[in-house]
């Protein structure tokens, strides 16, 4: 049984953004590959929608540059035949800060022969700025 | 072919919702249900954990109050023999403001003999906070 393509991006991800050691993912990333990861890109400028591979490279730079992931817990996984979700629990570094942040994200992954074309990744960002910030978001009550 | 339980779970979320209609949705949530929509729950006091069917309902009973749902529109749906994930699109009215909202939402559904025993809900939540104030937050670039 052929292992599935979410195995391969989540170890090449890792490799990347921990070693910077980008040739796993550059392998495995379509020319054409659509890729968002929707959050507040004022302050992460390397969140946001992404198009070609040169770009979602470079992004993936910028984060590994930003971040260090000590630990990843998959809460829950689907694997089709060309495609896989899953529902993430990230604990990280902020390097500039040297703040820890743990983090909620779903990601959905499309493939097509081994490689990743499309990729969308939802964070639970107000959790994620206020970690970033290091301090509460006053927010009033509207229920 | 038997209809895959996250057909008839959205029919009866929308039904809740929008409707106050809870009888469909009562019939499939299981007694023992684990429920979280993670996000920031001193605004939005209907997010966060719940568990057990009675608090689950009471949940979305509060979320019919708040919102009203116009349009969804499913990016991607992986489904599992007794599991379903889908990434989504709302468009939404928050009804004490009348401000339109429009939502990128990750939805993890596990189902048990037809009812729904676990959902984990992933949302773009400082998306939301900022068309939920009608404001921008003002966030420093850390990038």
């Amino acid at each position: 049984m052929t292992e599935h393509s979410l195995w391969r991006l989540s170890r090449a991800l890792h490799r990347a953004i921990n070693d910077q050691h980008f040739d796993d993912l550059a392998a495995m990333i379509d020319d054409h590959i659509d890729w968002a990861v929707f959050g507040p890109i004022d302050m992460f400028p390397f969140l946001g929608m992404r198009h070609g591979k040169t770009a979602v490279l470079e992004a993936c730079r910028q984060i590994s540059q930003n971040v260090r992931v000590h630990r990843y817990e998959r809460e829950s996984v689907l694997l089709g035949e060309d495609s896989a979700s899953a529902m993430m629990r990230f604990s990280l570094t902020a390097l500039d800060t040297n703040r820890p942040i743990s983090l909620r994200v779903a990601q959905f992954a499309q493939f097509r022969a081994g490689r990743l074309i499309s990729m969308r990744v939802v964070v639970d960002t107000f959790d994620l700025v206020e970690q970033a910030l290091g301090r509460a978001i006053h927010l009033p009550k509207i229920a």
